[in-house]
């Protein structure tokens, strides 16, 4: 049984800050012993969407309760909309009417949403409460529970109010996969193929001979997710404070953030990772239009994220879709732009990717245009 | 003329977060040069109240533009109100709309309430800007603007709600503080005297000879907030996270924080370092009675305090105080309570205090019972 494999440990070395990431499947039964072992003598606070507080909230108490932790718990809304002041501030209230002190523990248990507004909420109240991490999608356990960003939206754009605050643990669960649809499923994976395309070109061939199993959840999704924790962990070390290395990691993120705010953060029309699954691709074709990498390698991308069954074309979102000018407007809104310069990551090839912080913006708009007319 | 005084520096060490404090009488006029050589590059953006803006607003703005710094001013009410969710939220939005980038600044011109809004606006507007501290209150000057605490009141207490976040740089005019009311110049000064209470014996006995010369705006006035910066700049160092010993800086703060919370935090009736001056009392009172410290010392800081026109009494608090029991509560209410436990700063003697994590709660309602019959 799955059970009996060893739990996987990817080590997340920030000095005291220091901690770790567990992989296996049938975690979440064992949480609370782990959370007694790391973070011992916390009372906790569980926040949670009510989608996955109907799949997964009772195997978590039942394991907190079975190690004599006490819990309260809090649930929000499902979506992307839920990261908003509104239900920060209402959380916030919450846990300090609940009386949690510092060395208390706010425990997420749910995708990314839940991820980083917990995450912040638990970096303000006292100025900084414990945070324990219970990721329960592929995106949350390969990209957003790794490096201690945390946030909200504002009508000014994505993620823009929030802070850094590191985990205490990480439990990567990777059986509560299963209940994920394909959809949420895939748009996970394109962060997962992302680290491939970035700077690890033999963990991309990996991924084109594996995927079917990762998708089928054996053995080779635990080492999909723990090959990406440690491939973010890794620049996560290095640049904390995402100086400069760390920006590799928004390869096709400053395209995709573009489509999650042409659609207004709907997710029916676009989730988060087929706006980079799609972001990569332009990526790769612009690089290969400033000669900057070989078409071929565009097309190997594409294929690849066609083949798991993600979109790669801004046609294939649903609906209609703002003019171009509006495009340039979020890109230039975006936070990777530095000093009014426009920046991306661009590649040389498949696991050559690297920043380019003066981007000219007349053939931006040119491959713009055409991709938005194809 | 006192202008050709050279600049006192602090320097806080941090590691690679290191930033100096500037202080000396009319830096104001030179903020902008300051600026332009410590944090180049940077837009501003000016948080400031009513009060201060009429009085000083304009000769910053004189000076930023003198420097060629691009600047935003955003004015908030005057008072301890102003540290609450709904006005932090506005903020972060207008910067957002200024569109304003990471290493953009907040400038907070004010006192603590504007210091503390403005550094945990300036700590999440995109995950942490770069923030620049004008206090202009002695209270800033010597404390708030020292360390990196930052945040807003919660209906369930003070403070509860907020980051550490250092600024680039701190200006202290010390002119500025000559449009302040005795009874805030006063307030500050209860924090200049704790450090002296705290572990500086000599420093304290340096106050009972000059605090008239401070009060009066002379070189001693430059001095003893130097002086203060640097103690707290050490002890900053030595224990950025409040893990151990920078708690004793909250001596006096634990019975001050349950009597400002007692009058509603009604500045009219109670303000910081009134309820700080009266705490340090009560502190020294309570060691006494515990038989930790001799009782003439007691007389003594309450006799300094009362030389400079500090209130030094709970029954000098204007009108009505609620019982006992609310006092209790409001004191274990406090965030310097730990695991359930009461944790005061009790003193040994002048410049020998010391933290006592689990104060027996009979004596202390004994002692607070007295307190408030007298
Ligand atoms: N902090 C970071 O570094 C970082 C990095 C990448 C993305 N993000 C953020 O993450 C968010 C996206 O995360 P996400 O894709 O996990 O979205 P999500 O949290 O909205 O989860 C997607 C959907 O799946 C449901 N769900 C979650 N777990 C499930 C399970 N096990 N079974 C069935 N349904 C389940 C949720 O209820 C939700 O409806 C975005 O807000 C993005 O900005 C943050
Ligand atoms: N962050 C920290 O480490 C820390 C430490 C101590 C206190 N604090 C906080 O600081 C706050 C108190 O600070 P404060 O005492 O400066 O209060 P404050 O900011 O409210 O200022 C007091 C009053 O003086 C006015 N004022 C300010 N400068 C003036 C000037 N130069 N001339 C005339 N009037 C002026 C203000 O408008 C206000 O009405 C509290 O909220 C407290 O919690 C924070
Ligand atoms: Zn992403
Ligand atoms: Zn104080």
């Amino acid at each position: 049984m799955t059970q009996e494999t060893a739990i996987k440990t990817v080590t997340v070395d920030l000095g005291d800050r220091t901690y770790p990431i567990l992989i296996r499947r049938n975690l979440l039964e064992t949480t609370g012993a782990l959370i007694a072992a790391q973070v011992p003598g916390s009372r906790v606070v569980i926040i949670t969407d009510e989608t996955v507080a109907d799949l997964h909230l009772g195997t978590l108490q039942t394991s907190l309760r079975a190690a004599a932790i006490e819990y309260d718990t809090l649930t929000v809304p499902a979506g992307e909309k839920t990261k908003r002041f509104e239900i920060f501030e209402r959380l916030v209230d919450d846990i300090l009417a609940l009386r949690l002190e510092r060395g208390d523990a706010v425990l997420a248990l749910g995708g990314g949403v839940v991820g980083d507004l917990s995450g912040f909420v638990s970096g303000v109240v006292r100025r900084g409460m414990k945070f324990i991490q219970v990721p329960t999608t592929l995106l949350s356990q390969v990209d957003s529970s790794v490096g201690g960003k945390t946030g909200i939206n504002s009508r000014h754009g994505k993620n823009l109010i929030g802070v850094f605050h590191q985990p205490s643990l990480v439990v990567a669960d990777t059986a509560i996969l299963d209940t994920l649809s394909d959809r949420e499923f895939r748009a996970g994976y394109a962060e997962v193929a992302k680290y491939g395309l970035i700077n690890d070109a033999p963990f991309f061939t990996w991924l084109e001979d594996n995927h079917s199993a990762i998708f089928a959840g054996g053995e080779e999704r635990d080492e999909a997710v723990a090959h990406s924790c440690r491939a973010k962990a890794a620049v996560v070390a290095a640049d904390e404070r995402e100086a400069g290395q760390r920006a590799l990691l928004n390869l096709g993120h400053t395209f995709g953030h573009a489509l999650e705010g042409a659609v207004a953060y709907d997710s029916a029309r676009l989730v988060h990772g087929e706006g980079v699954s799609i972001g990569m691709v332009m990526a790769f074709e612009f690089s290969a239009r400033l000669n900057l990498c070989a078409p071929e390698d565009a097309v190997r991308v594409e294929n690849h994220l066609k083949t798991v069954g993600l979109p790669t074309r801004i046609s294939q979102i649903p609906g209609q879709l703002p003019p171009l000018e509006t495009f340039m407007d979020l890109i230039a809104q975006d936070k990777k732009v530095s000093r009014g310069q426009l920046t991306f990551i661009l590649a040389r090839g498949i696991g050559q990717s690297f920043q380019e912080k003066a981007v000219d913006p007349a053939p931006l708009r040119d491959f713009l245009e055409e991709q938005l007319a194809q």
